[in-house]
C-alpha cells in the first residue's frame, strides 16, 4: 500500500494534472475524514456501484461535477493551497452534487444547480472554518448541509427544478408502529451496512463494503468505528421503536456513523474513555436524526448530515482531554 | 440563616456524600441563579408539592434523577470542580428531567431518556459555556432547551415514547379572543404566582410561594425581581390581548420572570437604570414567548425557556455599564 | 453637492437639534450603507412617495417614529457617539417601523409595537455588532430581521394586533407555473426597479428612481451595483422559473440588490474579480430568497432581508483579499 502511494505521490509531484486529480480524490475521501487518494478512489467506486445499480447514473456524474467545480472554485479564490491539496474544499462539493442529483429530477438546470451549489459550498466552507477556528472546531459537513438545504427548499419556488424525490410536506404526528418492529439477523446486517453507505446517500450493501475498504486502507480504526457506530445506531433506533423501514434503509444510522468515526478516531486518540464518550454521542445522534426528521416534516426536505454536525460540535466543543488522561493515568 | 449555612458547610467539608448532596441542591438552586443549597432545598419542596398536588409524582423523581445523572456525568468527565460544586452542571439536568416527565407518558424508556438527556445536557453545557465565554456570556438554560427540544421532537419518530402531554401540531392562524379577556384581582394574583412556578413547569400557587422563599433566602432582590417581572409580564400580555388561559396559567410569564431576575439582579447591580433596562427586556420576552409559541406550532413542541435565553443574551451582549454609570454620576 | 453638505455640517456643528436630525437622516441612509444625510433625505422622499401613492401614509410615519425611537434609545443607553452620529443605530429602527406598519393593521397598539421594536432593535444591534466584530463582520440588517420576525410572529398570539397583510400559513408544495412565464421589456424594467424599491418595502418605480438618486449622490458605484444586482436577480429568477408576480413585484430581487451593493461596493473595492464574486453571491441570494419564502410558509411571516444577511455574511466571512490581488497583479 505504502509503495503504491509513494509512486502516486511521485506522479503528482511531476504533473499538475495529476495533482488536480489527487486533490479531487482526497476531496471525496474527506467526506469520511480520510486524506488519502486511494480512499477517495474506493469511495468513488462505491458511489459508481450504488448509482448504476439503482439506475441513477446521473448521481455519480453530479458528484464528480460537484467535487471538480468545488476544487476549481477554491483555485479561483486562491484559497490555502495545502488545504486545497488535502481535499478540504472538495468534500462538501461532492456531497452537494450527490444530494441534488438524488432529490431533483434530471434536466439542464440540475447541472447549473450543481455547479452553483458546489461553488458556494467552497465559500461557505471558508466562512464556516473561519468562525469555527475561534474554538479550534472543524467545519464538518455544515457547508454542504446549509447550501443544499437552501437549494432544495428553493426548488419549491422554481418551476424549472422538480424535487421529485423530496419528501412530501406533512403535519407532525406521532409515529405508531403498525406491527411489532422485527429485526432478524439478515435485516440487522442490512441495516448496519446501509447505515454506512447512506453517508454518501447510497442504499447498497456492496457500496458499503467498498466504503469500508476505503476507510480501512487509510485508518483501520475508522472502519471499526464506522461498523461499531452503525451497529449502535441500529440497536438504539430499534429499542426506541423507530420505523423499521427507516432503520433497515440505513436512514437513521448514517449521521451516527459519522459521529462515531469523528469522535472515536479523528479528533481523539482511541481509548476506552473515548469509546464511551463517542458511544454517548452516537446514541444521541440517533435521537437528533429522528428530531431533525420531525422538525423538517413541514418543510419537506431531508435532514442530510445536519444531526451529525450538531451533535459532533456539541461533543467536541468541551475540548475534553479524554485521550490524554486515559493514556496517562497519573494525569488523573 | 448564616449559622445554618455554616453548619452545613462544615458537614460538607467532612463528607464526600454531603458534598455530593450539596452540589445537587445547588444545581436545583441554579435554575434561578441561586448558588445556595437552602434555595435548592426549598425549590425541591416546591417541585414536590406541585408534582404530588397534580398527581404526577414521577415528575419529581425525574427531576431528581436528572440532577443526579448530570452531576455524575460532570464528575465522570472531570469537569471543573468548583463549577460542579456550585451546581452549574446540574441545573440543566433537573430541568431536562422535569420537562421530559411532564410531557412524556411514564414508562421504562422515559427513565432511559431522562438519564440520556441529563448526561448530554452536561456536554452541551460545557460546549455552550466554551462558546459563550468568548463574549463573557453565561450559558443560561440553553443546554436544557436544546437537548429537550431534540428529545421531545424525536418522540414523534419513536413508538416507545409517547409525548401524550405535548401540544398537537397545528396551522399558524391569528388568535381571535372569543370573549373580552377578563382579569380580575383573583386571576391577576394567580397569573402572577403561576408565572413564577412555571419556571419549573409547575402550575401551583403554593409552589410559587416556596420558590419565592427559596429566592429570598439567598437574594431578596431576586425575589422582588421575580414578582415584578411576573406582574409586568401579566400586564403586558393582557394589554396586547393574549389568550386568558395562557396568562392565568402562567404560560406567558415564566420566561419573562427569568429575564427580570437575570437582567435586574444577577448580571447587573440593581438601580433605576438597570430596572428600566430589565423592564424593557422583560416586556420583549413576553413578545418572544408568544412568537416562539407560534413558531413551534407546526412542530408540536413547547417553547420551554427558549425566549428567556434569546432575549437575555441579546440584552447582555451589549455589555452596557448600566450600573456603574448609575452609581457614579461623574461617569456620565 | 460638496458645498451643500459643507453648509449642512456647519449647521449641525452649531445646533444639537440639527445633529439629531442629521443622525436620523444618516440612519435612513444606512439602510443601504450610505452615511450621508442627503441620501437619507432622498430615501425618505421615496418612502413618502411610495406610502402616499399606495394610500398607506401610516407606513411613512411608522418609519419616522422607528428611526427617532431608535436614535433616542441609543442616546439613553449612551452607546458609541460616532456610530450613533453615523446612523448605525437608526437603520434597523426605520426598517422595523416600515415593516410593522406594512404588515399590521393601524391602531394604537401598532405605535406601541413600533416604539418597542425600534428600541429593542438598538439593543439587538449592539449585541450583533459585539458578536460579529470577533470576525470583523458588520451586523447588516440582522437586528431588524430578528426583532421584526419575533414581533410579527407574536401578532398571531395577540388579539390586539392584526397582521392583516401577513401571508397566510400554507403547506409547502411545489410551485407549478400556470402559464409560461412571460417577461417582456416593460415588465423587465418594472421588475428591476421594484427590486430596488422593495429594499424599503415599497412597490413603486418612482420611489426606485429616488432611491437610486439617494445612492448616486453618495456613491455612484453603489447605484450601478443596485441596478446590476436587480437585473441579475430578475434574470436568474426568470431562468429558474420563479412565479411571475413575485419577479415583477420585486419580491425576489430586493435581498440580491443589497448583496450586490454590499459585496460589490461597500466591503470590497470594485474590480472585475470583485464583480464576479458579488455576482455569485447575488445569484445565490435569489436562491436563498426563494428558500426562505418556502421555509417561512408554515410560519406565515415574510422573509424580510434575512436572505441578504445570511448570504452576505457567508461571502464576507472568508475575508478574501479579492480587491488587493486584483489591483496588484504581483500579489498573485
Amino acid at each position: 500500500m505504502k509503495g503504491l502511494l509513494a509512486s502516486w505521490e511521485a506522479l503528482c509531484a511531476a504533473s499538475g494534472a495529476m495533482r488536480f486529480i489527487d486533490s479531487n480524490l482526497r476531496g471525496v475521501g474527506q467526506v469520511m475524514f480520510q486524506d488519502n487518494p486511494l480512499s477517495g478512489a474506493l469511495f468513488l467506486a462505491a458511489i459508481a456501484w450504488g448509482s448504476f445499480a439503482a439506475g441513477v447514473s446521473q448521481v455519480l456524474f453530479a458528484g464528480l461535477l460537484g467535487v471538480v467545480a468545488a476544487t476549481l472554485t477554491a483555485q479561483w479564490l486562491r484559497l490555502d493551497a495545502s488545504s486545497l491539496r488535502a481535499g478540504l474544499y472538495g468534500f462538501n462539493g461532492v456531497l452537494v452534487g450527490l444530494a441534488l442529483a438524488t432529490f431533483i429530477a434530471p434536466g439542464p438546470l440540475l447541472w447549473v444547480y450543481v455547479v452553483l451549489g458546489a461553488a458556494v459550498s467552497v465559500v461557505a466552507m471558508e466562512a464556516t472554518a473561519n468562525v469555527a477556528k475561534a474554538w479550534s472546531m472543524p467545519a464538518l459537513t455544515f457547508p454542504f448541509v446549509l447550501v443544499t438545504w437552501l437549494l432544495l427548499l428553493a426548488t419549491y419556488g422554481f418551476a424549472g427544478l422538480a424535487g421529485t424525490a423530496l419528501p412530501a410536506a406533512g403535519v407532525v404526528a406521532p409515529f405508531e408502529s403498525m406491527a411489532a418492529t422485527r429485526l432478524d439477523a439478515g435485516l440487522f446486517v442490512q441495516a448496519t451496512l446501509l447505515s454506512i453507505s447512506q453517508v454518501f446517500l447510497k442504499g447498497s450493501a456492496v457500496a458499503a463494503l467498498l466504503f469500508l475498504a476505503g476507510l480501512a486502507v487509510n485508518s483501520f480504526a475508522a472502519a471499526v468505528a464506522a461498523i461499531g457506530g452503525a451497529i449502535l445506531a441500529v440497536v438504539t433506533a430499534h429499542l426506541l421503536g423507530a420505523e423499521s423501514d427507516l432503520i433497515t434503509g440505513g436512514l437513521l444510522g448514517f449521521s451516527p456513523v459519522l459521529t462515531a468515526v469523528a469522535l472515536g478516531t479523528v479528533f481523539h486518540q482511541p481509548s476506552l474513555r473515548v469509546a464511551a464518550y463517542a458511544a454517548l454521542g452516537t446514541v444521541f445522534t440517533v435521537v437528533a436524526q429522528a428530531a431533525f426528521n420531525v422538525a423538517l416534516t413541514p418543510l419537506a426536505i431531508p435532514a442530510l448530515t445536519g444531526p451529525f454536525v450538531l451533535v459532533t460540535w456539541i461533543f467536541l466543543l468541551p475540548r475534553l482531554a479524554l485521550d490524554k488522561t486515559a493514556n496517562d493515568p497519573s494525569g488523573r
